[in-house]
Protein backbone atom coordinates (compact mmCIF):
# COMPACT_ATOMS: atom_id res chain seq x y z
CA UNK A 1 0.00 0.00 0.00
CA UNK A 2 1.63 3.41 -0.59
CA UNK A 3 1.17 6.34 1.71
CA UNK A 4 0.91 9.37 -0.48
CA UNK A 5 3.83 11.08 2.25
CA UNK A 6 6.44 8.72 0.81
CA UNK A 7 6.34 10.84 -2.40
CA UNK A 8 7.72 13.85 -0.94
CA UNK A 9 11.41 13.37 -2.07
CA UNK A 10 11.46 10.51 -4.02
CA UNK A 11 15.39 9.47 -5.46
CA UNK A 12 15.45 7.86 -8.85
CA UNK A 13 18.92 5.92 -9.17
CA UNK A 14 20.92 6.09 -12.65
CA UNK A 15 24.56 4.66 -12.33
CA UNK A 16 25.89 6.61 -15.01
CA UNK A 17 24.69 9.89 -12.99
CA UNK A 18 25.58 8.64 -9.96
CA UNK A 19 29.38 9.68 -11.05
CA UNK A 20 31.18 6.46 -10.08
CA UNK A 21 29.79 5.69 -6.69
CA UNK A 22 28.78 2.66 -5.65
CA UNK A 23 25.07 2.49 -5.69
CA UNK A 24 24.39 1.25 -2.42
CA UNK A 25 26.54 4.67 -1.00
CA UNK A 26 24.63 6.43 -3.13
CA UNK A 27 21.60 5.47 -1.80
CA UNK A 28 22.53 4.85 1.86
CA UNK A 29 23.75 8.97 1.82
CA UNK A 30 20.46 9.84 0.07
CA UNK A 31 18.32 7.98 2.46
CA UNK A 32 20.18 9.66 5.55
CA UNK A 33 19.75 13.29 3.84
CA UNK A 34 15.76 12.73 3.86
CA UNK A 35 14.87 10.96 0.66
CA UNK A 36 11.30 9.18 1.24
CA UNK A 37 11.32 7.13 -1.48
CA UNK A 38 13.57 5.09 -3.87
CA UNK A 39 13.42 3.80 -6.99
CA UNK A 40 15.86 1.52 -8.26
CA UNK A 41 16.39 1.93 -12.23
CA UNK A 42 19.13 -0.39 -13.60
CA UNK A 43 18.52 -0.39 -17.58
CA UNK A 44 21.85 -2.26 -18.34
CA UNK A 45 21.93 -4.30 -16.13
CA UNK A 46 21.19 -8.54 -16.07
CA UNK A 47 18.42 -9.83 -14.30
CA UNK A 48 20.55 -11.89 -12.14
CA UNK A 49 22.84 -8.34 -11.63
CA UNK A 50 19.57 -6.33 -11.54
CA UNK A 51 18.43 -8.82 -8.30
CA UNK A 52 21.30 -8.68 -6.11
CA UNK A 53 21.83 -5.08 -6.65
CA UNK A 54 18.00 -4.56 -5.33
CA UNK A 55 18.70 -6.83 -2.73
CA UNK A 56 21.61 -4.93 -1.26
CA UNK A 57 19.74 -1.77 -1.95
CA UNK A 58 16.57 -2.79 0.02
CA UNK A 59 18.99 -3.89 2.94
CA UNK A 60 19.28 0.11 3.10
CA UNK A 61 15.52 0.87 2.22
CA UNK A 62 14.52 -1.47 5.11
CA UNK A 63 16.79 -0.26 7.46
CA UNK A 64 15.93 3.86 7.09
CA UNK A 65 11.92 2.54 6.49
CA UNK A 66 11.75 3.85 3.16
CA UNK A 67 9.80 2.51 0.41
CA UNK A 68 11.74 0.64 -2.63
CA UNK A 69 10.44 1.08 -6.16
CA UNK A 70 11.57 -0.97 -8.78
CA UNK A 71 11.72 0.47 -12.07
CA UNK A 72 10.17 -1.78 -15.00
CA UNK A 73 10.59 -4.94 -13.73
CA UNK A 74 8.07 -6.77 -12.43
CA UNK A 75 9.76 -9.86 -12.00
CA UNK A 76 12.35 -8.24 -9.76
CA UNK A 77 9.97 -6.75 -8.01
CA UNK A 78 7.94 -9.71 -7.03
CA UNK A 79 11.35 -11.26 -6.48
CA UNK A 80 12.49 -9.23 -3.28
CA UNK A 81 9.35 -8.17 -2.21
CA UNK A 82 9.74 -4.45 -3.50
CA UNK A 83 6.94 -1.92 -1.74
CA UNK A 84 6.43 -0.62 -5.07
CA UNK A 85 6.99 -1.17 -9.38
CA UNK A 86 7.29 1.78 -11.75
CA UNK A 87 6.56 1.85 -15.16
CA UNK A 88 6.99 4.08 -18.26
CA UNK A 89 5.00 4.03 -21.71
CA UNK A 90 7.26 1.11 -23.01
CA UNK A 91 7.11 -1.14 -20.34
CA UNK A 92 4.60 -3.60 -19.52
CA UNK A 93 1.30 -2.49 -19.82
CA UNK A 94 -0.19 -1.32 -16.12
CA UNK A 95 -2.93 -4.09 -16.67
CA UNK A 96 -0.78 -7.08 -16.53
CA UNK A 97 1.32 -5.76 -14.06
CA UNK A 98 -1.99 -4.97 -11.91
CA UNK A 99 -3.16 -8.36 -12.44
CA UNK A 100 0.13 -9.95 -11.63
CA UNK A 101 1.11 -7.73 -8.41
CA UNK A 102 -1.52 -8.67 -6.18
CA UNK A 103 -2.80 -6.77 -3.40
CA UNK A 104 0.13 -5.51 -1.71
CA UNK A 105 2.73 -4.12 -4.72
CA UNK A 106 1.83 -0.47 -5.34
CA UNK A 107 2.24 0.75 -8.77
CA UNK A 108 3.82 4.12 -10.24
CA UNK A 109 3.16 5.17 -14.06
CA UNK A 110 5.09 7.83 -15.71
CA UNK A 111 3.06 10.43 -17.87
CA UNK A 112 3.57 13.45 -19.87
CA UNK A 113 -0.29 14.36 -21.14
CA UNK A 114 -3.44 13.89 -19.00
CA UNK A 115 -4.45 11.59 -21.48
CA UNK A 116 -2.19 9.21 -20.30
CA UNK A 117 -2.75 9.98 -16.48
CA UNK A 118 -6.38 9.75 -17.17
CA UNK A 119 -5.84 5.89 -18.75
CA UNK A 120 -3.32 5.26 -16.00
CA UNK A 121 -5.60 6.00 -13.27
CA UNK A 122 -8.56 4.23 -14.91
CA UNK A 123 -6.07 1.17 -15.33
CA UNK A 124 -5.49 1.14 -11.29
CA UNK A 125 -1.95 3.21 -10.79
CA UNK A 126 -1.61 4.28 -7.13
CA UNK A 127 0.72 7.19 -8.36
CA UNK A 128 1.74 9.22 -11.51
CA UNK A 129 5.27 10.66 -12.20
CA UNK A 130 4.69 13.72 -14.14
CA UNK A 131 7.01 15.35 -16.42
CA UNK A 132 9.50 16.24 -17.87
CA UNK A 133 8.56 19.76 -15.66
CA UNK A 134 11.57 21.16 -16.98
CA UNK A 135 14.30 20.27 -19.66
CA UNK A 136 16.36 17.94 -18.34
CA UNK A 137 19.64 15.70 -19.42
CA UNK A 138 18.95 12.81 -16.67
CA UNK A 139 16.59 11.19 -19.00
CA UNK A 140 16.98 10.76 -22.65
CA UNK A 141 13.29 9.40 -23.32
CA UNK A 142 11.92 12.28 -21.22
CA UNK A 143 10.52 14.15 -24.21
CA UNK A 144 9.40 17.90 -24.01
CA UNK A 145 9.28 19.93 -21.23
CA UNK A 146 5.90 20.19 -20.33
CA UNK A 147 5.87 23.35 -17.61
CA UNK A 148 4.65 24.10 -14.52
CA UNK A 149 1.15 24.78 -16.09
CA UNK A 150 1.51 21.13 -18.15
CA UNK A 151 2.14 19.92 -14.40
CA UNK A 152 -0.88 21.60 -12.76
CA UNK A 153 -2.86 20.66 -15.66
CA UNK A 154 -2.38 17.06 -15.34
CA UNK A 155 -2.41 17.40 -11.58
CA UNK A 156 -5.70 19.29 -11.41
CA UNK A 157 -7.62 16.06 -13.62
CA UNK A 158 -6.34 13.17 -11.95
CA UNK A 159 -7.71 12.06 -8.20
CA UNK A 160 -4.35 10.05 -7.69
CA UNK A 161 -0.96 11.77 -6.01
CA UNK A 162 0.91 13.09 -8.41
CA UNK A 163 5.26 13.29 -8.26
CA UNK A 164 6.75 15.58 -10.18
CA UNK A 165 10.42 14.87 -12.21
CA UNK A 166 12.32 16.64 -14.81
CA UNK A 167 14.42 19.32 -13.89
CA UNK A 168 13.18 19.38 -10.16
CA UNK A 169 15.70 21.54 -8.17
CA UNK A 170 16.31 23.42 -4.93
CA UNK A 171 15.19 27.07 -7.08
CA UNK A 172 12.19 25.58 -8.59
CA UNK A 173 10.81 23.20 -5.42
CA UNK A 174 8.46 25.61 -3.92
CA UNK A 175 6.83 26.57 -7.58
CA UNK A 176 6.60 22.52 -8.27
CA UNK A 177 5.11 21.64 -4.88
CA UNK A 178 2.58 24.96 -5.37
CA UNK A 179 0.89 23.36 -8.37
CA UNK A 180 -0.18 20.37 -5.40
CA UNK A 181 1.54 17.28 -5.97
CA UNK A 182 2.09 14.91 -3.24
CA UNK A 183 6.40 15.32 -3.74
CA UNK A 184 9.05 15.77 -6.74
CA UNK A 185 11.18 12.89 -8.28
CA UNK A 186 15.03 13.56 -8.50
CA UNK A 187 17.80 12.34 -10.25
CA UNK A 188 20.57 14.08 -10.93
CA UNK A 189 19.97 16.91 -8.42
CA UNK A 190 21.08 14.33 -5.60
CA UNK A 191 22.69 12.00 -6.96
CA UNK A 192 25.29 13.94 -9.31
CA UNK A 193 26.15 16.35 -6.62
CA UNK A 194 29.51 16.16 -4.70
CA UNK A 195 27.92 15.53 -1.68
CA UNK A 196 24.63 13.47 -2.11
CA UNK A 197 23.56 13.48 1.65
CA UNK A 198 23.84 17.75 2.17
CA UNK A 199 21.51 18.06 -1.51
CA UNK A 200 19.16 15.69 -0.18
CA UNK A 201 18.76 17.37 3.05
CA UNK A 202 18.62 20.41 1.48
CA UNK A 203 16.12 19.77 -0.78
CA UNK A 204 13.90 18.09 2.29
CA UNK A 205 13.79 21.30 4.10
CA UNK A 206 12.54 23.46 1.00
CA UNK A 207 9.87 20.44 1.00
CA UNK A 208 9.04 20.26 4.30
CA UNK A 209 9.01 24.12 4.32
CA UNK A 210 6.47 24.08 1.19
CA UNK A 211 4.58 21.66 2.95
CA UNK A 212 4.13 23.62 5.82
CA UNK A 213 3.07 26.66 4.01
CA UNK A 214 0.54 24.14 2.30
CA UNK B 1 3.81 -28.60 -17.15
CA UNK B 2 6.59 -29.84 -19.52
CA UNK B 3 5.92 -32.71 -21.77
CA UNK B 4 9.75 -33.97 -22.68
CA UNK B 5 8.74 -35.18 -25.98
CA UNK B 6 8.33 -31.20 -26.49
CA UNK B 7 12.00 -30.61 -25.88
CA UNK B 8 12.81 -33.14 -29.43
CA UNK B 9 13.38 -29.81 -31.36
CA UNK B 10 14.04 -26.70 -29.16
CA UNK B 11 13.88 -23.31 -31.36
CA UNK B 12 15.56 -20.75 -29.29
CA UNK B 13 15.16 -16.80 -31.27
CA UNK B 14 17.61 -14.48 -32.07
CA UNK B 15 16.55 -11.31 -34.25
CA UNK B 16 20.23 -10.72 -35.23
CA UNK B 17 20.68 -14.40 -36.65
CA UNK B 18 17.31 -14.50 -38.57
CA UNK B 19 18.83 -12.16 -41.16
CA UNK B 20 16.41 -9.58 -40.65
CA UNK B 21 13.06 -11.47 -41.05
CA UNK B 22 10.58 -10.64 -38.80
CA UNK B 23 10.73 -13.33 -35.99
CA UNK B 24 6.48 -13.94 -36.29
CA UNK B 25 7.51 -14.99 -39.88
CA UNK B 26 10.73 -16.89 -38.87
CA UNK B 27 8.97 -19.15 -35.91
CA UNK B 28 6.09 -19.50 -38.29
CA UNK B 29 8.82 -21.08 -41.34
CA UNK B 30 10.01 -22.39 -38.40
CA UNK B 31 7.20 -24.69 -36.40
CA UNK B 32 5.50 -25.46 -39.52
CA UNK B 33 8.98 -27.30 -40.68
CA UNK B 34 8.58 -29.39 -37.45
CA UNK B 35 10.02 -27.29 -34.54
CA UNK B 36 8.49 -28.87 -31.04
CA UNK B 37 9.27 -26.09 -28.53
CA UNK B 38 10.12 -21.73 -28.74
CA UNK B 39 12.35 -19.84 -26.89
CA UNK B 40 11.45 -16.50 -27.46
CA UNK B 41 14.92 -14.38 -26.67
CA UNK B 42 14.76 -10.79 -26.60
CA UNK B 43 17.90 -9.21 -25.24
CA UNK B 44 17.61 -5.59 -26.62
CA UNK B 45 13.85 -4.98 -26.65
CA UNK B 46 12.11 -2.79 -23.77
CA UNK B 47 9.71 -4.55 -21.50
CA UNK B 48 6.97 -3.71 -23.27
CA UNK B 49 8.11 -4.41 -26.47
CA UNK B 50 9.13 -8.01 -25.56
CA UNK B 51 5.57 -8.40 -24.30
CA UNK B 52 3.81 -7.50 -27.54
CA UNK B 53 6.43 -9.48 -29.66
CA UNK B 54 5.67 -12.24 -27.07
CA UNK B 55 1.44 -12.29 -27.66
CA UNK B 56 2.57 -11.89 -31.93
CA UNK B 57 4.56 -15.32 -31.21
CA UNK B 58 2.36 -17.18 -29.05
CA UNK B 59 -0.85 -16.58 -31.04
CA UNK B 60 1.68 -18.65 -33.88
CA UNK B 61 2.92 -20.98 -30.86
CA UNK B 62 -1.23 -21.87 -29.84
CA UNK B 63 -2.16 -22.43 -33.57
CA UNK B 64 0.78 -24.97 -34.02
CA UNK B 65 -0.36 -26.14 -30.12
CA UNK B 66 3.74 -25.97 -29.28
CA UNK B 67 4.85 -24.48 -25.91
CA UNK B 68 6.26 -21.01 -25.68
CA UNK B 69 9.22 -20.07 -23.39
CA UNK B 70 10.36 -16.90 -22.90
CA UNK B 71 14.05 -16.71 -22.15
CA UNK B 72 14.96 -14.80 -18.75
CA UNK B 73 11.99 -12.88 -18.28
CA UNK B 74 9.34 -14.03 -15.34
CA UNK B 75 7.16 -10.97 -15.71
CA UNK B 76 6.99 -11.70 -19.06
CA UNK B 77 6.33 -15.29 -19.07
CA UNK B 78 3.65 -14.82 -16.96
CA UNK B 79 2.21 -11.20 -17.92
CA UNK B 80 1.28 -13.71 -21.50
CA UNK B 81 1.02 -16.87 -19.84
CA UNK B 82 3.46 -19.00 -21.77
CA UNK B 83 4.35 -22.58 -20.73
CA UNK B 84 7.69 -21.82 -20.55
CA UNK B 85 10.51 -19.96 -18.97
CA UNK B 86 14.30 -20.43 -19.41
CA UNK B 87 17.19 -18.92 -17.28
CA UNK B 88 20.71 -18.72 -17.02
CA UNK B 89 22.96 -18.35 -14.53
CA UNK B 90 22.95 -14.77 -14.94
CA UNK B 91 19.31 -14.70 -14.44
CA UNK B 92 17.16 -14.56 -11.64
CA UNK B 93 17.76 -17.08 -9.52
CA UNK B 94 15.73 -20.17 -10.24
CA UNK B 95 14.63 -20.35 -5.97
CA UNK B 96 13.01 -16.74 -6.75
CA UNK B 97 11.55 -18.21 -10.03
CA UNK B 98 10.09 -21.47 -8.82
CA UNK B 99 8.27 -19.94 -5.98
CA UNK B 100 6.72 -16.86 -8.50
CA UNK B 101 6.07 -19.02 -11.18
CA UNK B 102 3.54 -21.09 -9.66
CA UNK B 103 2.41 -24.72 -10.35
CA UNK B 104 1.87 -24.47 -14.33
CA UNK B 105 4.80 -22.66 -15.85
CA UNK B 106 7.87 -24.96 -16.46
CA UNK B 107 11.21 -23.63 -15.94
CA UNK B 108 14.59 -24.54 -18.27
CA UNK B 109 17.78 -23.61 -16.64
CA UNK B 110 21.12 -22.97 -19.12
CA UNK B 111 23.92 -25.03 -17.43
CA UNK B 112 27.57 -25.85 -18.39
CA UNK B 113 28.73 -28.18 -15.58
CA UNK B 114 27.57 -31.33 -13.44
CA UNK B 115 27.94 -29.10 -10.55
CA UNK B 116 25.65 -26.13 -12.37
CA UNK B 117 23.43 -29.31 -13.48
CA UNK B 118 22.83 -30.99 -10.12
CA UNK B 119 22.04 -27.30 -8.23
CA UNK B 120 19.70 -26.68 -10.98
CA UNK B 121 18.12 -30.35 -10.58
CA UNK B 122 17.92 -29.81 -6.44
CA UNK B 123 16.53 -26.01 -6.63
CA UNK B 124 13.32 -27.48 -9.08
CA UNK B 125 14.44 -27.33 -12.95
CA UNK B 126 12.43 -29.03 -15.21
CA UNK B 127 14.39 -29.28 -17.83
CA UNK B 128 18.05 -28.44 -18.14
CA UNK B 129 19.66 -26.52 -21.17
CA UNK B 130 23.12 -28.35 -21.39
CA UNK B 131 26.18 -26.53 -23.60
CA UNK B 132 27.75 -25.60 -25.53
CA UNK B 133 27.86 -28.95 -27.07
CA UNK B 134 30.15 -27.61 -30.16
CA UNK B 135 31.95 -24.19 -30.52
CA UNK B 136 29.75 -21.64 -31.90
CA UNK B 137 28.59 -17.98 -32.24
CA UNK B 138 25.34 -18.17 -31.46
CA UNK B 139 26.27 -17.07 -28.22
CA UNK B 140 28.63 -14.68 -26.86
CA UNK B 141 28.62 -15.91 -23.47
CA UNK B 142 27.75 -19.73 -24.00
CA UNK B 143 31.62 -20.31 -22.74
CA UNK B 144 34.07 -23.16 -23.78
CA UNK B 145 32.64 -25.89 -25.95
CA UNK B 146 31.90 -29.37 -23.94
CA UNK B 147 31.81 -31.86 -26.56
CA UNK B 148 30.01 -35.28 -26.51
CA UNK B 149 31.33 -36.61 -23.55
CA UNK B 150 30.61 -33.13 -21.62
CA UNK B 151 27.20 -33.31 -22.38
CA UNK B 152 27.00 -37.43 -22.00
CA UNK B 153 28.39 -36.80 -18.52
CA UNK B 154 26.22 -34.27 -17.53
CA UNK B 155 22.94 -36.30 -19.00
CA UNK B 156 24.13 -39.28 -16.49
CA UNK B 157 24.44 -37.07 -13.95
CA UNK B 158 20.45 -35.81 -13.50
CA UNK B 159 17.28 -37.67 -13.99
CA UNK B 160 15.24 -34.93 -15.59
CA UNK B 161 15.48 -34.03 -19.09
CA UNK B 162 18.71 -32.02 -21.11
CA UNK B 163 18.50 -30.59 -24.47
CA UNK B 164 21.65 -29.92 -26.37
CA UNK B 165 22.74 -26.39 -27.58
CA UNK B 166 25.96 -25.20 -29.11
CA UNK B 167 26.51 -25.99 -32.40
CA UNK B 168 24.25 -29.10 -33.13
CA UNK B 169 23.26 -29.25 -36.86
CA UNK B 170 22.30 -31.83 -39.34
CA UNK B 171 25.75 -33.95 -39.42
CA UNK B 172 25.96 -34.26 -35.33
CA UNK B 173 22.13 -33.99 -34.52
CA UNK B 174 21.90 -37.90 -34.84
CA UNK B 175 25.24 -38.19 -32.22
CA UNK B 176 24.19 -35.50 -30.09
CA UNK B 177 20.90 -37.87 -29.46
CA UNK B 178 23.29 -40.72 -28.98
CA UNK B 179 23.94 -39.18 -25.53
CA UNK B 180 20.42 -40.02 -24.46
CA UNK B 181 19.42 -36.26 -24.19
CA UNK B 182 15.54 -35.48 -24.64
CA UNK B 183 16.18 -33.17 -28.06
CA UNK B 184 18.40 -30.08 -29.51
CA UNK B 185 18.09 -26.40 -29.12
CA UNK B 186 18.99 -24.43 -32.48
CA UNK B 187 19.61 -21.06 -33.27
CA UNK B 188 21.36 -19.95 -36.52
CA UNK B 189 21.02 -23.81 -37.66
CA UNK B 190 17.70 -22.91 -38.30
CA UNK B 191 17.20 -18.96 -37.99
CA UNK B 192 19.73 -18.06 -40.64
CA UNK B 193 19.18 -20.97 -43.06
CA UNK B 194 17.78 -19.30 -46.23
CA UNK B 195 14.80 -21.52 -46.13
CA UNK B 196 13.82 -21.68 -42.76
CA UNK B 197 10.69 -24.15 -42.90
CA UNK B 198 13.37 -27.05 -44.70
CA UNK B 199 15.71 -26.54 -42.59
CA UNK B 200 13.52 -27.04 -39.47
CA UNK B 201 12.14 -30.25 -41.94
CA UNK B 202 15.18 -31.70 -42.01
CA UNK B 203 16.97 -31.47 -38.96
CA UNK B 204 13.24 -33.25 -37.43
CA UNK B 205 13.75 -35.95 -40.19
CA UNK B 206 17.68 -36.57 -38.50
CA UNK B 207 15.54 -36.53 -34.80
CA UNK B 208 12.44 -38.66 -35.25
CA UNK B 209 15.13 -41.40 -36.96
CA UNK B 210 17.25 -41.09 -34.03
CA UNK B 211 14.38 -41.12 -31.41
CA UNK B 212 13.30 -44.21 -33.68
CA UNK B 213 16.40 -45.83 -33.69
CA UNK B 214 17.23 -44.99 -29.93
Amino acid sequence: MLNPADLLLYLCTDRVLSLGRPITEAVEEAVAGGVTMVQLREKAASTGEFYRIALEVQAITRRFHVPLVINDRLDIALAVGAEGLHIGQSDLPLSAARRLGGTTLFIGVSVSTVKEALDAQAAGADYLGVGAVYPTGSKADAGEAIGLEGLAGIRAAVGIPVVAIGGVNGANAAAVMGTGVAGIAVISGILSRPDIRAAARNLRMILDEAAARG
